[in-house]
């Protein structure tokens, strides 16, 4: 599929269905508001699927997997093998990501889009477009087309899986590097100010880390108004999937939620490319890296809740789809003003003498 | 029973147990500390319940529901009516909290400690002490005698209620401005600093709300080294109540999760009380009533969730749980590093050949 077929593919949202499930809000028997962002999501939500009342129970989690050349600069604490045991390790629900996913009733699917292992068959959907991207201090990623192909791996597999609701989430040692420099490039920022420590590490490969990424995009010059140039040069095989999950996810009218991260940076990348995005994403929990919030206030999200959690592999995903049902639940389950009785007539009525009863008129 | 009983029932946390937590999540495959707060609640619930592994399986909401003398006021902008209508309708699924205990499973209790009205009987639990609090801008709330027989009653609900988990809500026109009444003491804070809006109301009411809470304090004297005495002259049925039912559930070794504002205030009576309290204490939601993040920030906790609400009857308590329940699976299903293969064992392994299969050692 061609990347300007996924970018038309994404309609903007429900004007109509958000104003109803606006005013199905004001007539629930609560004070106007008081019920913040479960009143706001149940209004993105109508936007996104068109129909005031909706259901999340079945989520699904994506996990894109794939490993990144520039861990040979010694950025990560963790060896490059973790990528694949840690991917095959997603699909038995050992994984912090797998578990709460289970847990909660939430479908996973783990692809390989560039492991640099091979990975048995069967429980892990084999979409290697290579084995791991180059390093990127010394060259680009990827070339162009295989940016392309991994965003459109993404888009098909999100458009595809069979969900109320799509969570977007990663598996790759270094990726916290990479989607710091396509921050960097997208944002315009400073290295040091979108550039955390990942997984844990020292001093000195923190410091590396920054010089690395500076070099990378010093070397590459990505053009920060092409967001698949920057992905390509500077980016990853995980994170231009994830950015193709986003507008497939939007391009069925699903919404889609952003875990940590590298999967915000995703996210960015797909508003870049296609703006009406913003309307289908999203948020949940506030990551600790550094480079989280700035990608973020770009789209305009705040996060739902604050765990302090940085684990990635859409850990965060879970969580958010329980508060998605819990938003469902209130605009599809509570009584209005008039069904509570809270209204003039009914005040009226018990005034005239105890007419009350629990079975009431509701 | 006597509040000295009820003190002396409170043991501190089990240190055994929580080291045992701490010692697993260290052993657990993830970058420590990546599941932030996750990794954390399980640490507490092993201190709560003193085993590492627990389950919230069965939660359960406790709403105190009372009446407030000073809606006589104007500080409201519901009539005293309301109280009675949501009362009954909590134990119907029809308000915004009972919505959200029924969606996700968590049981729910609603006990009338003090509405200014006849309750049906049936569904609402009559625990009623008085009908309503007197009006604390012209005397004091209730007598000494009613305070500590409405800490009893909460804390023998608590304390009697088969759960795992304890939620502590409210329902009660009027109870913003008795608990910012209860809060200023406690803190010895300035009104203007404790004080919101509540349900919403006018800028004249609200004004008048500040005034009458001064009025309040200035007339009754309350005695903020004696938490009874506050909750006597300026507070209410329900929040004495509540901080019973947060006495009650630590005293079983349960959760006690708090609400919203007036959650958190009782919540901070009961520490007052009996500091080991504070060990028991779950937040959710981050409330955006002014006075909430004050009595949080004396107790030293923060909230896992920011939904902009400002609800209460505990609405914030059944999301607060899915938490709980996260935290549990985290530590109960998730593999150590010598499980997930990454060890120095399992890399010497594969490097002699790819001996890996997805059924695996686990």
């Amino acid at each position: 599929m061609l990347l300007t077929e996924m970018i038309s593919a994404v309609q903007p949202p429900d004007e109509a269905a958000m104003a109803a499930a606006r005013a199905r809000q004001a007539q629930l028997a609560k004070p106007p508001g008081s019920l913040g962002r479960l009143e706001e999501l149940s209004i993105q939500l109508a936007g996104i699927t068109g129909s005031v009342y909706n259901r999340m129970e079945q989520p699904h989690l994506l996990v894109f997997a794939a490993d990144n050349g520039v861990v040979a600069e010694g950025v990560s604490s963790a060896p490059q093998s973790v990528t694949r045991m840690q991917t095959i390790n997603l699909t038995r629900a050992k994984t912090g990501a797998s578990v709460l996913a289970k847990h909660f009733g939430c479908g996973i699917t783990v692809c390989d889009v560039g492991v640099n292992a091979e990975i048995p068959t069967g429980a892990v959907l084999n979409r290697k477009i290579a084995y791991g991207t180059r390093n990127i201090a010394h060259e680009a990623a990827m070339t162009r087309a295989q940016a392309e192909q991994a965003i459109a791996t993404g888009f098909e597999l999100a458009h595809s899986t069979e969900a109320d609701g799509i969570g977007i989430g990663e598996m790759g040692i270094g990726n916290t590097t990479t989607s710091a420099a396509v921050l960097a490039v997208l944002l315009n920022a400073e290295v040091e100010t979108v550039t955390g420590r990942g997984g844990g590490i020292t001093d000195d490969s923190f410091r590396r880390k920054k010089e690395v990424i500076r070099q990378a995009i010093a070397l590459n010059h990505p053009d920060r108004n092409d967001p698949v140039d920057v992905l390509a040069k500077v980016g990853g095989f995980d994170i231009a999937a994830m950015c193709g999950a986003f507008l497939g996810a939007a391009a069925s009218r699903r919404p889609a939620v952003i875990d940590g991260f590298i999967s915000a940076v995703a996210a960015l990348c797909a508003v870049r490319l296609c703006p009406n995005v913003r309307h289908y994403l999203i948020p949940s929990h506030a990551s600790y890296e550094i480079g989280y919030r700035l990608a973020m206030e770009d789209m305009g999200l705040e996060p739902l809740f604050l765990l302090g959690m940085r684990l990635g592999e859409g850990s965060g995903c879970p969580l958010a789809f329980q508060v998605l049902s819990a938003a469902c639940a209130i605009i599809n389950g509570m009584a209005t003003f008039d069904q509570a009785g809270i209204d003039a007539g009914y005040l009226d009525e018990i005034r005239q003498g105890d007419k009350f009863t629990v079975e009431g008129s509701r």
